[in-house]
């Protein structure tokens, strides 16, 4: 493998890290039992799997559709990360059944796609705009790394490493090779991994290819419209065409490396700037990565929901201008908070500073967690932070990115909580369990014990083979305000070594030191920037890393009458009966009160309000029991 | 004429009545000077005149609108009413001209209709649900009773009783004859007025059949479909095909006695309210009068903008559910407040209540008014509460209904200000001037005095011919807390001679007799029902009967973060200099402050308040500087 010596740290990978914690292990085993083998039945039923056997012919139902192949591409990569974190023969089995069907799927030629081979094959590299057949060839690639780091089996790996050669060879700027990029990014960021865990230089050229072609006029997807007809050219159209063609949908409206504002389809955007990030420190490239600052602040500064939700609107499933954050209209799609987890990680080993930690935990637990049913087989698409009731997870998707995306978040949770560097051991998430690194040349257990994200008392146990001297690096979280530090029983000041949001304890390791993190966590309130429109006049309430919202399931009135004074006393209650077990909010807000209004429509005598017992439960959570209104801003004074 | 016995006072026709006030007169001069002769010139340029000349042929541009003939038809009737209150010879032979045309385009038969004369003339009648043809019989008949009413003259008149004539011989109950009902209601109440003028009952008969044959099972417009070709029904099914067939667009989903809710198109649905008042005035049918009545009470206490705008959605140009009247996005069209101010004038005859003055007093001051601009050129079809300042009124629309709907309002406002009956004399509006009315078989003459809409302070002088018992009826506005009442110097006590909003003086009347009401005026602050979720933590500013609003110039700053505490002090000020003279609404309140905020999107701190001296206009006034955002719903404390 080789070096990614631009990086200050390394994620662990999730082969070296167990989960052992009260929040998460149960989301991961239901993520093991039940969503994984759901996820694995819907596409076997609609026929995504079977329909890498190539048999399909006109006239036949279903005709498969040109992202099918994504969808099982992800189910496969997050059955090798569950596969990789807990032995499962059957799911082991049924992996190398799929990826014989795929493998068997390869044209001579490598390549490698459903629908362009068995439907339309005359159309192979026709549309890269709409048509996602490298978006597809990406998630493949993603798949096959994460089957062979997670089993050793280079089945699937080297059929991708066939077919990344074949596009490697289309695709390039040597005589002969074609302009072209992906209207849907992904495979930049896969072409990464793929440089990564096979040392081959050739694709992360290719994912640097790609992602320069990006913004050059003319576009490469106004080039590609000349040979298009108009049927085929339809979404094109629809998508670029707006006041003269404009490809800021998929971020094609400047080079990359003078971009500053997101745009466009919320995905597709986060993908790149992964991709970015990735193709910036493997190249040292430093104007990529200042773009992939600039665009960070942009997004999280600008265009972010409080659950970390990105993409507001559902007419590009994008972005929009600055502070347009609509509540109830929100999309937010599920896969766009997970994106922001990935591009956060990214960005989080590149620099080291805790703000992209804190993006990453703000929406891995509700943005993105939203996505998923208690249960582990329902999804929203869709997060809005206000309901009217109508609003509810669904087994699944025509169009299915969101399922397999959070199922392989929760499946890799592991390479999430801890970075090593050569003399630095870095913990972002406080998630109960332990990891085995290799700092300073020295193996080193890091165990640590909390009921994280319900309260943050934190236990951490460092257990290197031998006495080292290492930094142990805790992340202050942006939300905590007061956090205190004691090794070995004995307290340390915090401020005099805490840089940029981690508190490093620097010494000779012992091992059995232990290591005691107390993050206050009482319940704050949010105001949003003023210029948020919708949220002038309203706090939303957090605790820790949870961002909570009213349901009408605990508060069966008008929940836009509820109003917060400022003064009210809020209360965190752990209730373990309450939708698997969580911490809810009480308080004592006043209600709008309509008991003393006849018919009339207006009046001049101000409306009364009464005193109100509300309740609040973590925004993760919501739609889980009788129908009803939602909302994350409530009305405050 | 025949009595309208049902009803107890009839409106004083405009011939009656001379307007001499500092607030109307100058805008009915403005109408008759810029606005009628700026409506005939766009009827004129875009063809709608020439049109009835029946010179089109296939090919030529523009080809007539189906809609065409009933733009006509309202500068007729707007013309006429100005004519009828102020000698105009060369508008007197423009009308002549204009009424020329149309008589020689009238066919053999009676019929008369340009579009289905020269352009489709096979589809005469074919589809009474969208193609507006008994529509433009409705605003031609109305135009032919004002121009008769206004001249003498019969010409229009007598046209028109030959096409309604044409119109009894094809629909009607009796064998031969057949169903339907027009889509766009109108001709229902236009009927009734031709049967005022003419004493033939034939027409009101034919106005009950269209207004009963609404809401029958199976529905007239469901059968008509039955006939019609996909091409030619595309607008039928586009509005009625709602999750089954539903035409409550247009009103047709009850029969009309049966209705409850105000549904569908605004002005369609204020149209036929105007015309079932008038049915069941003329018939004596009370489940008429108590569906009118119902409907009234949906309307005002449900579904009515605080400026008197009716229908809030731009989806069906009408009504949705209760309470949902969202501000930026209110359509409310300038048509649908004329046509409220048109029902409340019919209930308020049949009722003698002053809440059916209050409402036609608020569209008059704001809803409507707010569809015309100052310089009288310009015209709102719609009327939002809100704007980002992209929203202005314009010259003229390809469906011109709005322009000359206000101008014919304008131009027969004095029949709104005064009713008699046999013993009673009602004054409605408080409006500069004087009327000659005959109470109690002698003659009256009634003079008031005032500044309103800026003043409550108002001198009425009355003047029978000679001494004579009957009583004055002065309304006292809803918006009124406190008024006080002198006759001849000596006050009297109102709450004792004040039934259904209005003070009854019951007394012999002598020549020169004087009475002096005063209707405080203080700014008020209104609150909206809790129902109304956009208006929640909103007062709205009004003083008499004007609502006001703040526009950015005024007030330079994002007017959404502007906070008006419970106690703050506001001023009204008359400024001459102002939107042609108007009070405006000064006051300190709260802005929302930005500046101690850096980047973050999300804090802890509340956001800063610092006081902010803002001034509001009255919300007809609107648009009229620099464009830039408005708003009536003012956040506040």
């Amino acid at each position: 493998m080789p070096a990614t010596t631009n990086r200050k740290m390394s994620p662990v990978s999730i082969t070296r890290v167990v989960i052992d914690d009260g929040f998460w292990s149960p989301r991961i085993e239901t993520n093991r039992v039940v969503t994984i083998p759901h996820e694995y039945r819907q596409c076997k039923e609609t026929g995504r799997i079977d329909a890498f056997d190539l048999t399909w012919r006109p006239g036949v139902e279903p005709v498969p559709h040109y992202f099918w192949d994504s969808d099982v591409a992800k189910w496969i990569e997050a059955a090798s990360y569950s596969l990789a974190t807990r032995p499962d023969p059957e799911l082991d089995r049924l992996l190398d059944e799929v990826i014989e069907k795929i493998a068997k799927a390869q044209q001579p030629d490598g390549y490698l796609n459903v629908y362009f081979t068995v439907v339309e094959p005359e159309k192979r590299w026709k549309n890269l705009g709409m048509w996602h057949e490298l978006y597809c060839a990406g998630h493949l690639i993603e798949a096959a790394v994460a089957h062979y780091e997670a089993t050793g089996k280079r089945r699937l790996l080297d059929v991708m490493c066939r077919y990344a050669d074949y596009i490697a060879s289309v695709f390039g700027p040597n005589p002969g090779q074609r302009y072209g990029a992906p209207g849907h990014e992904e495979i930049e960021l896969a072409l990464v991994k793929l440089y990564r865990v096979t040392g081959n230089r050739k694709y992360l050229e290719l994912s640097k290819f790609f992602i320069d072609q990006r913004g050059q006029k003319p576009s490469v997807f106004q080039r590609e419209l000349e040979h298009l007809s108009d049927e085929d050219s339809r979404l094109n159209r629809y998508f670029f065409d707006k006041n003269g063609f404009d490809t800021s949908y998929c971020q094609d409206h400047l080079p990359v490396r003078e971009q500053s504002e997101a745009v466009g389809h919320a995905v597709r955007a986060m993908y790149l700037y992964c991709g970015m990030a990735d193709v910036a420190v493997e190249t040292g490239d430093e104007a990529l990565l200042r773009a992939c600052r600039r665009l960070w602040d942009d997004v999280v500064n600008k265009k972010m929901y409080i659950t970390g939700g990105v993409g507001s609107s559902r007419l590009n499933e994008g972005f929009t201008q600055a502070y347009d954050l609509p509540n109830k209209d929100a999309y937010a799609e599920t896969c766009a908070a997970i994106a922001l987890i990935f591009w956060s990680q990214r960005m989080l080993q590149i620099e080291a500073d805790s703000r992209y930690a804190d993006i990453m935990e703000r929406a891995l637990y509700n943005g993105a967690l939203s996505g998923i049913s208690l249960d582990g087989k329902k999804f929203f698409y869709v997060n809005p932070l206000a309901s009217d009731g109508t609003h509810h997870r669904q087994e699944w998707f025509g169009c299915a990115c969101c399922p397999p995306n959070i199922a392989r978040l929760i499946a890799s949770l592991g390479s999430y909580i801890y970075s090593e560097s050569a003399e630095n051991l870095y913990v972002h998430l406080y998630i109960s369990g332990h990891a085995d690194l290799n700092i300073a040349g020295t193996s080193v257990r890091i165990s640590q014990r909390s009921d994280y994200p319900w309260d943050g008392d934190i236990q951490i146990e460092v257990e290197p083979d031998k006495a080292a001297e290492f930094g142990l690096n805790l992340r202050i979280p942006g939300w905590c305000r007061k956090a205190s530090l004691a090794l070995n029983g004995a307290e340390m000041d915090i401020s005099s070594i805490c840089n940029a949001g981690y508190v490093r304890i620097h010494r000779k390791w012992q091992p059995g030191d232990m290591v005691r993190l107390n993050l206050d966590m009482p319940v704050e309130r949010v105001v949003a920037h003023p210029n948020v429109a919708e949220n002038l006049g309203h706090v939303a309430l957090s605790r820790g890393p949870i961002v909570f919202c009213l349901e009408e399931a605990d508060n069966p009135v008008p929940l836009q009458r509820i109003i917060l004074p400022r003064d009210a006393k809020l209360t965190a209650v752990f209730d373990e009966q309450l939708l698997g077990g969580v911490v809810k909010i009480q308080g004592e807000a006043l209600l709008i009160d309509d008991t003393d209004w006849g018919d009339e429509l207006y009046r001049f005598n101000p409306t009364a309000v009464r005193p109100y017992s509300f309740t609040a439960v973590p925004y993760y959570a919501w739609d889980h029991r009788t129908p009803g209104q939602m909302r994350v801003w409530i009305r405050s004074l």
